[in-house]
């Protein structure tokens, strides 16, 4: 393998060859019509994913590695039907202990947000400082304290938006900064602003499941997230001495409504300026954030191809 | 007052005279066009509304009640604009120790359900004692046992169905009883449609308010019967030991999912047969509940007249 | 053929080698890319439908056997991007003499509903027995005499639910069941809910064409069974002597509001309780067949993969 | 009664006495708030609707007439809230024998198509004359002959559109007109369009019942005029030696799917060109008569009001 | 006139005497049943509007002036149907030279923006003045130079949101602030934010008619403030030397999508995130305004009743 | 190359060996399973459009044409999958002056409406010369002579309807046919008619990009041709001296409303019976040109396939 190591996936080119390490997020045993076997596979690191095949000696590199693992992959790139694969030459498993040495790291083989982890937990922690209510700030630091784990690392999502390492406290601080700021305009209770903010896809934390990829749990597909987030804040304000009733309503009400609409599954709409500002700034950042990964994987023109979740094409400006 | 004792009001006829007690639920004074004052009044008694006007002497008889008081009336009723009113000729609240002597009860002047509490009450009971599932059994027991009383009293919604006292009961009853019909039928799980039955309105419990009159709490309008009914169950199923985690996520999906639609602010929709099942059983009881007292309340011709929450006209049949 | 006959094919499972009777529904024969003939097979029998390939002999075997026959195939079974697929080694069409001896049976290889028809049709008669009004009675029992060859094999629909021989009369007299324990429970005529029941769907006769497999007659895609089976009642009502106007009209509102909403082309919509009964029976009918249907065919994992038409995926409980 | 007599109804204007003919359309006996005894009236001539009132003598006046009869009427108009009202100062039945000789005729009383009938009928004929397919011819002759009676004088519906005396006639026409102009610019079939045009509203007839005013029959609350004309169609059609069969269905598919679209409960939609014709031109004229008939109402300014049916304001242009 | 001033409509309360300056813009003379003449009235000042009456020597009030006058009324308040009303003693057209001592002025007395004109003129300058790109800089200067006037005097609306004096200037002063905040945290070009802020509703200062009451021009039926602001952004475009092509479409792209949705008439959706920012702040500044004036127009209770437009009931927090 | 020449590719049949002249409008080189190279290629003429495929020297023809070129090629036809292929054994790019002398022009091979443009090009001449306002005719005769071009080859839409050199002429022609004689039989202004039929999507001259191959413009995906059609229409009037305000308004309407619905993102609704008539004739139009082509391409059996745009199948009657 002395070909070099290839770039990002999100910069990686065609006709290139090279080697690389990567999560194997697919991996699937075919024939094709001659009879011939070939191995389909997914790869992915931290910017993005790309598709790959395996054409040679795929019977014996067949047990070379499973999906779901981390692998180590040498070949090269091609374009098929204008969009980029990679054609695997070699693969194998990672050996952590003798990888780690050629620069093999777990984080940079699964896809992440794109600021640092260590970044936004410090903004996390100064949103909550500077709530002014202390039963708020309370029960804010509450939730951050149990949940340590699971906000770092959590995606906001199965396939939408933020649907990545850490995508989740990309999202809720994002809607934090949103809300906060039209917050300000409006005159409404940044406070509860923040609590929005934070809690609004708290049942996430339940909903999914993450390690490496995401899926849904029983209950996230039972229950949901909106009914699963007010339960997980109700019994976090159920456990603080002298939790103001009016304002336990309040944060239920920004977590049961933020959806917005009715016909999105919102079993109540919004019935305050707080929990309007809350609902629009989740909804826009869910919006940009799936712009901003349409316009990085579709990178040519002046417009991209027709975008059928968003319904429309999008220009690069 | 020699006149006779007015009959109730759902058989209630034009060109009366009379007197009765009733239950007044609205009270407006008003000024004619010439300067004159006249006072408008709604009257209940337990079979159903009647409008009434007060138009003579209604300076005095303006200081002899208020809106929410049983009321003893005496007058004529007559038909304006082809519907029903009562023309008050003496109208004063009701003095329970000397009136119960004329007959006065208040459970007489409350918009009420048409079986009696009691027959129902025991229904209830046998259902629950059918449960074969223990903790099912020891689910409903407790959620009975801490609402006795408003179980027994509350109806089952502000205007739409079941809107008078008890109708929260009759609409549970009648639910059960379907559902476990078509549950036999498709080999559902009776236990988990019994719980379904029983459970899925139950955050109305919290939703509504309730004294004679029905209003929404601030929790109902903030969070909705959903999700607080969600919460009720959980916590009831929290306290009751070992109990499973399986069947939790499947009695909190009844709850959640009984709207049946996304379009109508369900969060979930039904995943199972039994939530299908019974979705189908509450939409149904709810609508032909409907019909009814529309076929009630427009007793003339072959059909009745437009309905615009329906959308269509009725057939008497 | 020494090797051993085939399981039936809802519970084939990969691996395996042997052979079966079954109805080929579908034959495609194409080139691969590298220009060799193979051959796409659709294979049925009474409880369910596979794929298959034909890679040796291909151009022998094309002429061995068409689209429509019943034929004798030999093979093995595999997965293909996870889905179950029988590879043909030899296949010839059915020689019904000869092979009956072998035990082929007709009614074996085509797709059909669980219950026995003989079963089905005894609880048809038994329904019809119970109807108390003679004219609705008389009407049935014309009715089903004038059918008895299409109402035991028909399938319900082309695709959507009970798409299968005999589906028709699975599925009418399940609605039936229901809709009958339903209209007990509301005080609903029985004697017109049996009537909508068996006579709701009956337009399909005209409306779909079925020897093995269906497709839409003229009369049904341009008119529809909604307007063909209002018109095959009416016709029978006329014949019988002294039919009640109004028990005619009653009939016809029940066929031709049976879909329940205008958005679903219900040209009016249920003004009776019998009708919004038999509404939501077949509505809830139609749902639960589709449901057993995608889990007896998508077998693994606690949920199913998303249904497009069902809008959800689907809990094994 | 020495006052001139009132102009119709389309021109009349405030501040005029006279005294005319008119049908009475309504009549409420009513108690204003001072008690006294007043009486809401609606009149109508060929070219419109009037409101009126009784203030004077109204206990004498009440006894002289009924909803439904012809009355002869004497009073002054005046505006009131911005719309024409007549204060009655004297009213009491027609007397035909006595008033025709005032010049009382029955037709000019009753709101009516502008076109004279005569003229439309031979428009009519000779629409049916130019059918070449005779077996069209056929079927057009006999059902107008069955219909003479109601096709001159039965509206075309309750509220919406060419709803007078008449309006059904001149619906069709003018529904025929369109068609056959679009068809010969489409190269459909003229004798189909024909055909659609003059019975896709056949039902209607069976729907309406029409006697000075209109309702709706028990069959067409219940069956819907959609599927009662094509039963019409069929009956007649069957009758007809050697009708041939496609013929048949592409008629009855010109009725059934005339209303467009599913969610105008249409059972099917239009699948040829001449279907689709129909249903456009059927939209159109019923849409423009809708917006002559507001134009002609509201006839002040360059637009007219909210109209909420059309859901926007309309342009005099 | 010895009786103190009213204060403020806005915090106007029942059981007052006194006088005031108004702007009468409704008239309306009737007849009581009894027939007694009297007048109905709504009167307007910088902070609310008042339904008033006039019972007493109404034929001679009816003299003193007309809808559309500025008015000195002197009377006292009550609650009629629980709603507040202003019962007139005395009327009349104000006289300004005369009125002005005794503190008449114009502004006073027309319904307008709580904020200043001048303060927000001054913001809107300095918006301009921040913008960086020259073109963008120069349209905007251009645009604002040309329609000082309306820019400064008309409502953002007829009557949903900002329905008053400066009220187009109150609205895109927010919008910009809300659109800014939002796109420096999205890294959007804030230059074409401020652009799109202030330009997105220009055309209404076409559609809309406003000389104290507001109405649509002949323009603004027709063709619509969209496509009018286009148009009107075009042709100021088009007179500055060298304006970019492609900035000219980003500009024009965000006036035409910014209602954001298809089925909201949006001849375009939002295709770059500028639009999407744009449209999300503008939805939500008209939404929080219309909050703002339910809770200030609905004053007790902690829940508002139901608002139809905005579905739902709101909650005073 | 002494086989024959293919007829018409409308007419093209399978199994038949020949040359042609084409536009090739798809060039896609792959790679097979076995890794042997292919070419996937698309090829019209005027009549339509047939799928080709090389598999025989593919690496040697792929150097001899390019997507976009006019090519000469030979080749056999087969069906594959039941759709017609043409396997392509020689294939070049055209060489004009020498394949001229054996019948290649470039207008035989490039999808065209069918009506020749000489003709239809006469045909709108006449229309303009009956136009009675010497406004509207002025107008006409500008605009058309402005985009002589453009009018005489741009397709009417990317891939809906009229999807071919010349559509957008047949579109309009066609429009205009149906809503002169729709005019007369309603009395509406021939004048606008016209001007409404030419000019209502004369946006789209801008919006799309023409040249054998159609795409969107950069205006075209950002304003749309609602937009963009209203301003090129101002323009043109704006340079007429004297045009009338209310003309010009009129025309405007008819181009902005010409969609229908706001659903439909229509920025107004027709307010006027022109622009009723207009948005009718559009549509239908549309509607039947597609059923034309669907009907065209899809040859066998009495019912096409299902259409998704459309929704439904279509009967060949």
């Amino acid at each position: 393998m002395s070909s070099p190591r290839f770039p990002n996936i999100r910069v990686l080119s065609a006709e290139l060859e090279g080697w690389g390490f990567f999560l194997c997020t697919q991996k699937d045993v075919r024939h094709g019509r001659g009879g011939e076997l070939f191995i389909s596979v997914s790869l992915q690191d931290r910017t993005g994913l790309v598709r790959a095949r395996i054409f040679n000696e795929a019977a014996r590199l067949r047990e070379e590695f499973d999906s779901g693992d981390f692998v180590k992959v040498q070949g090269r790139t091609e374009l098929f039907n204008s969009r980029l694969q990679l054609v695997i030459e070699n693969i194998r498993r990672v050996n952590p202990d003798q990888d780690r040495g050629q620069g093999f790291r777990e984080e940079d083989c699964v896809l992440s947000a794109p600021r640092p982890v260590e970044e936004m937990w410090k903004e996390l922690d100064e949103l909550i400082l500077h709530v002014r209510d202390p039963f708020v700030r309370e029960l804010l630091q509450r939730i951050t304290a149990k949940h340590v784990e699971k906000l770092r690392i959590w995606p906001a999502a199965l396939t939408v938006h933020h649907a990545y390492r850490s995508g989740f406290l990309e999202h809720i601080l994002s809607v934090a900064r949103s809300a906060l700021t039209l917050g300000a305009a409006y005159g409404a209770n940044q406070d509860l602003l923040t609590a929005g903010a934070l809690l609004h896809d708290i049942g996430k934390l339940e909903e999914l499941e993450y390690d490496r990829s995401t899926s849904y749990t029983r209950e996230g597909n039972l229950v949901g997230h909106v009914t699963l987030g007010v339960m997980m804040a109700r019994a976090t304000m159920a456990a603080i001495p002298d939790f103001p009733d009016v304002l336990r309503a309040q944060i239920e009400h920004l977590i049961v409504s933020h959806h917005g609409h009715k016909e999105f599954g919102a079993p109540v709409e919004p019935m305050t300026i707080e929990a309007m500002i809350l609902s629009a700034a989740d909804d826009l950042d869910a919006k940009i954030n799936q712009v901003k990964q349409v316009l990085a994987e579709d990178a040519e023109g002046e417009f991209t191809a027709y975008h059928s979740r968003l319904g429309r094409v999008l220009w690069r400006g």
